[in-house]
């Protein structure tokens, strides 16, 4: 059949993942966390499994779990979103944003991506019919070229794509960045969309500055949050998405078509552990512990260290050790070393070699340090 | 902001159900069992989350998933699919088959729906960019017209979607009506989209008729099954698509950047369940029964019932009683008589009046018991 999608391949994250397996590599590729969850959060799913909460939820999700979002919003960035009409339970992040976009996206809509970016904005913005409008994040330092975005808006300009933390390049945006943004965007009607997964990964007593603190911005925009990052268990695929009652009254249009709603115990497990004080607050001590750690170890190899101020990743520079481009050095990375790692020509159009690869070091130290001293001959 | 889908407001089966539970009545509105799924299931769910059974599953789903799926497709319907390459794991039917049409459908391209229709179908098509063309069932009988749909195919037919058993008619296709619809898209390239969720739920000792059992259209189809229909778990939101290896690769780009994967202890609790004889196969006798209890009860009521071969639902002809147009219809009796039921008018485009509603009977006996007592008045 002729495809919709037809530069689209398998994501770099599960060829990796399954080379990984293949080889017996320390899997340092794929994001995602080798250590368990709070057992008290897995208690209370099987509790509710039991209770018998498993038929549909409401549409747009469990209201405790929409209230407790709501809570941990108002309390962390200190915007009140309404539990009933601004609050939107997702199966995972991915869901909430080509949710997102098929609710505002359309046929001459232009929407703004920063490259390098996550691999499923672009496709995702094709299959609503939308351009994608790319703008490259400064060279170097992967900080936003706001000269660059200005320029980029066009009446056309639909919404913009906003990560932080960054994945794959670890950066982060401040309260600065943002009030620029809001400059730019205030002549327009552009939406926001912020994929703000990793918001619980900031290091450094930085804030996580969230674009639901920000009046003026928070007022156009969806903000995707994923308790599977925030908890360690990735694979149970729920999120959620604040925004104004008008924007969510579009998004749970498509929602409710999309698959209608999401995992009924796994909704009332999270709502009750998180009635718990604050379970995410330990999160940045324990990751910038991780990071540390490997940063350290990595600092006796010729690798060339990019700072990781939040999400669980790290980008090297391997220009010292090899020359081989992106796609090839992580291959032999994998299969010749023993540690996979992903291409950061993964999240650019144009595949271009940078000669630089990121790590993830959401690992158990033994894990971190297996694949240390594997690294230690580079 | 402009939407996407301007005439899309809130499901009629959300409305229903908030009235009935505001108002206290019996809800056989919303298609969903009142009693639990096997505590095994429960068990195997929970099990899978404490062996730290929680981070991504490969895209696709978990391989033993896949596999348990193929073996029953295999022993049902005489089709062999390939675990690895034709069968994938959805966030529920709703997802799988929004993502078969965004896989399949662009702008330009022409769907056949056959109405009355769920009510996902027609939005699906249009967030895909694609047109919609309806062709009526019969009517009084709700079986297909074949000649009606020979003759909405044209040369930009991409895909027609089949429901069967039906939701909401409760009617089933047959065999012989598998190979009439394989003999009209014989000369075309037309994809089938089988939404089969009700399949282990045709009665009278009927086969379900597959279309996975059926080689021509197998080779062209998408076939959509529901894990939270077949054992009493809708909150679960876990599925499957079975497709020919060139359509799952198609599935899988939109389903990669749509979900992603699907929850995987849920995956993996019903991979070890699957692997006991069979659990489905109890399934029509037990509806069955629960068909026959509360048609027997409607019996002496002045319901006209129409057959009821398949699915767990049962549309009556309430014309001798009222002659409220159906939306008036169905709130007043879940106001006033206390039983909530859905109107017909809700699966039309034109929400069209013809004096019939649907009630669901996949509900505990006691509840079956409670609504007749209440419907026996009229
Ligand atoms: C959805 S699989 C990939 C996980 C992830 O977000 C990443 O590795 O970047
Ligand atoms: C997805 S909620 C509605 C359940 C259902 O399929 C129905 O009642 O028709």
């Amino acid at each position: 059949p002729p495809s919709r999608l037809p530069k689209v391949g398998t994501t770099i994250f599960t060829v990796m993942s399954a080379l990984a397996a293949e080889r017996g590599a320390v899997n340092l590729g794929q994001g995602f966390p080798d250590f368990e969850g709070d057992p008290a959060l897995v208690d209370a799913v099987g509790q509710a499994m039991r209770e018998g909460l498993n038929q549909y939820p409401p549409m747009a999700g469990v209201p405790a779990l929409r209230e407790a979002v709501s809570r941990k919003i108002e309390a962390l960035y200190g915007r009140h979103y309404d539990a009933n009409t601004e609050i939107t339970v997702t199966a995972g992040a991915t869901q909430a944003i080509i949710t997102c976009i098929l609710a505002v996206v359309g046929p001459g809509d232009e929407v703004i991506v920063l490259e390098p970016n996550y691999d499923s904005y672009v496709p995702n913005i094709e299959l609503a019919g939308g351009t994608v409008v790319r703008v490259a994040l400064q060279a170097g330092t992967f900080r936003p070229d706001f000269d660059a975005i200005a320029a980029a808006i066009t009446p056309r300009t639909r919404a913009i794509l906003v990560n932080s933390p960054h994945n794959p390049s670890a950066t982060i945006w401040r309260q600065a960045d943002f009030d620029r943004l809001a400059e730019i965007l205030r002549p327009t009607d552009a939406l926001l969309i912020s994929d703000e997964v990793y918001e619980h990964m900031v290091y450094d007593g930085e804030p996580h500055a969230s674009a639901s603190a920000h009046p003026e911005l928070a007022a156009r925009a969806f903000v995707v949050s994923s308790f599977g990052k925030t908890f360690h268990v990735t694979g149970w695929k729920i999120g959620t998405v604040a925004a104004p009652a008008p924007l969510t009254a579009e998004f749970r249009k498509v929602h409710q078509f999309n698959v209608f709603t999401v995992n009924t115990p796994m909704q009332h497990g999270l709502a009750r552990y998180l009635a718990n004080p604050a379970p995410y607050l330990e999160l940045p001590a324990f990751y910038q512990r991780k990071r540390d750690l490997f940063r350290a170890g990595l600092a006796s190899t010729r690798f060339r260290l990019l700072p990781s101020e939040g999400s669980y990743f790290q980008v090297v520079d391997y220009s010292a050790i090899s020359s081989l481009p992106e796609g090839e050095f992580c291959q032999w990375l994998t299969t010749e070393i023993g540690v996979a790692a992903i291409p950061l020509s993964a999240f650019y159009d144009d595949g271009r070699n940078q000669g630089l690869a990121r790590f993830c070091y959401a690992k158990k130290d033994e894990t971190l340090q297996a694949a240390l001293a594997r690294l230690a001959k580079l």
